[in-house]
């Protein structure tokens, strides 16, 4: 097993009265001029948006409101969002909203204190030293910004979607009220439970296969998500599984079913070149390329796959075929991203044939200019990318 | 199920290299002078105790040094520490060492700063507004101590030994090397996997059942410190066992395993008593209350005690009688304590019969003279004390 760094220290008030503590924690922060930080109109509509504000008001706490964000959020609502925050001195940010107004905070968060161009960070020129405060509203369990120290910003100037990690950019808090989440249209709520899964998975699909304990606190996970799922889409008011989803959201991602090994991240980076260029939804571009990869990298590490069949799939183990117990666990995970309406291909993503073309320039830019390999189990140069996005198409 | 709070900010550093990073740490959060604070001679023998003190002076940190922390800590101890930190203006602490010794950190981290008795917060009688910065070298997995809020302390005027709860006191950071658990013996593993399992466990013995994510990551824990334990009791020097052991005991008391549920404590309030009066080991203590404990109160909650059977204990499952099944769930348990060297009652526990007398003045100082409950799954009056204690003995 691998040392490891483990740290996750954002305070989460969870629950129906949740939201009450809005003002009395930002103020625990040292928030003194907020920005409010939020999606479309669902956060009006809902009057959740106009909720934290009257209680920032009450508490006597100055803010401003910054709206717009979308999904794949863009650099440019950032660079609005510092330019806003430097402007107005704001000393703490309030994401309200999913994965997309959260990276789009932690992106402002990023950029406000700091002199060069917030896009060096996740172009990988620079290290954040420090960033301005930020919390979370949760309104979408899925990305599980919420706790994490990643987000993803598309940079719209060439469709390049990358990643920043760092630990700083942990929330200070996260509220996270399961009722807000009745609302979730079936195709989001399967989304954000395929990616929030996929959080795990690619830290499941490793070759360090004896930090048990993470990898049977990661089954138990994947196991209850694949079951509260169907239960929500049957009934979108039921609380007790909108709260398992709610908060598997975020124990997916913020860091403990990776504790000790290595992790492979290759279908998010796949995924991203997807959602960069078909601004699809990325839970669904996780789903639509996942079985092609694990049926591309599976003989690296056969006996994890065979486990996943059999403890995640409940697939019947056949010991005499390790090979076909592992396929019949990635032929089940596409019975499942079926079940709840996630395609399991390009063609079933978009809702066309990709071309060629379309294919090659992913693999350009997944490989940044074939400079560049993703993933771990396997490590995939260009060829393996293209080959794996001919799987999927 | 219940709203709920989750904190757990602690940096942790897991492995083999993990104590290479002391110094730096502390200097990151603010240590310059510094109270190493440990046990017995387990410490020095080893060498960490030097290897801690050589890496504060080479970064160039002051320390003072105060060793003696015995098994259920004593209060006297802890005011010699606050004396000693007063004189010596220590503004950090660094615990080195199991439960007792970080126990004892926190209470001298909250005397310090404090003009009254540190008891009081014991007591109840006051609550902790701040505290010295505390973290943890760890040594002995079991307590939990090393990320948790929880501490407990035994005042030898009147052998009263009382816990306080404070998140102020979470360990900023908590270096863990399992190799440095090789050396513990086998009573002394065995015991402290005990103490972990029941952190869960008092969690897990709810009436509210339906924050399944919890119970499903809770029982995922308790089967996997069952599996472990007998791998290191047959090869104490199991590094990849060792390692689920050490970690798993911290998952298993940081709050994790106790989300959106009621947690009882009635086992652990009952074993302080016993371990008070006999100075028995806290873990072994447990595994001598527990099962008469689970006897007394299953019909609160049957299904529960069902599911621990079959999920965690793996007894077949008989559907026609469901009481037959968690009956075979305890016995099981008992078989598991005994397979690991536990006792389970107090006559195996302090190798003679308990007294009629003795077991009065434990409910007399459960119950706080007759003034108090313990429990939650069944709220134990006293009268329910003596009947578990009699059970036990």
């Amino acid at each position: 097993m691998k040392d490891f760094k483990y740290y996750a220290p954002t305070e989460v008030v969870f629950g129906e009265e949740s939201e009450e503590q809005v003002a009395r924690l930002v103020k625990k922060y040292g928030g003194t001029k907020v920005l409010v930080h939020y999606g479309g109109q669902s956060a009006l509509r809902s009057g959740l948006l106009d909720k934290v504000c009257s209680q920032l008001c009450e508490a006597g706490i100055a803010y401003v409101k910054l709206g717009g964000v979308v999904p794949n959020p863009r650099l440019s609502k950032a660079h609005e969002g510092i330019e806003l925050c430097r402007k107005e001195g704001v000393d703490f940010i309030l994401a309200v909203g999913g994965g997309s107004v959260i990276d789009s905070a932690k992106c402002i968060a990023y950029g406000v204190p700091y002199d060069g161009e917030v896009w060096d960070f996740y172009l990988g020129k620079a290290k954040a030293e420090k960033m301005l405060p930020l919390a979370v509203v949760l309104t979408i369990p899925a990305a599980g910004s919420e706790m994490s120290e990643s987000s993803v910003i598309t940079n719209e100037d060439g469709d390049v979607k990358l990643g920043y990690s760092n630990n700083l950019s942990r929330p200070k808090f996260a509220i996270m009220n399961p009722r807000r989440t009745f609302t979730l249209p079936p195709y989001q709520t399967a989304a954000g439970v395929t990616d929030m899964m996929m959080h795990t998975m690619e830290r499941y699909f490793t070759k360090d296969d004896d930090m048990d304990l993470t990898t049977d606190l990661a089954e138990a996970l994947l196991r209850r998500m694949k079951t509260a799922v169907f239960e929500v889409l049957k009934n979108p008011e039921d609380y007790r599984h909108r709260a398992q989803i709610m908060w598997g959201g975020s124990i997916a991602h913020w860091g403990l079913t990776g504790c000790g090994v290595s992790d492979d991240w290759a279908t998010h980076e796949l995924e991203h070149e997807l959602s960069g260029m078909f601004d699809a939804t990325h839970g669904a571009g996780l789903a639509a390329i996942w079985p092609s990869w694990a049926r591309y990298v599976m003989h690296e590490n056969l006996s994890r796959f065979v486990r996943f069949a059999v403890n995640v799939m409940d697939v019947p183990n056949d010991f005499t075929d390790p090979e076909g117990t592992a396929l019949k666990g990635i032929e089940a995970m596409e019975r499942f991203y079926h079940a709840i309406g996630m395609p399991i291909n390009i063609k079933e993503l978009i809702g066309k044939d990709i071309t060629d073309e379309e294919i090659d320039e992913m693999v350009r830019k997944c490989s940044r200019n074939y400079t560049s390999t993703c993933g771990c189990l396997k490590v995939l140069q260009a060829e393996d990318m293209k080959a794996i996005y001919q799987m999927a198409r």
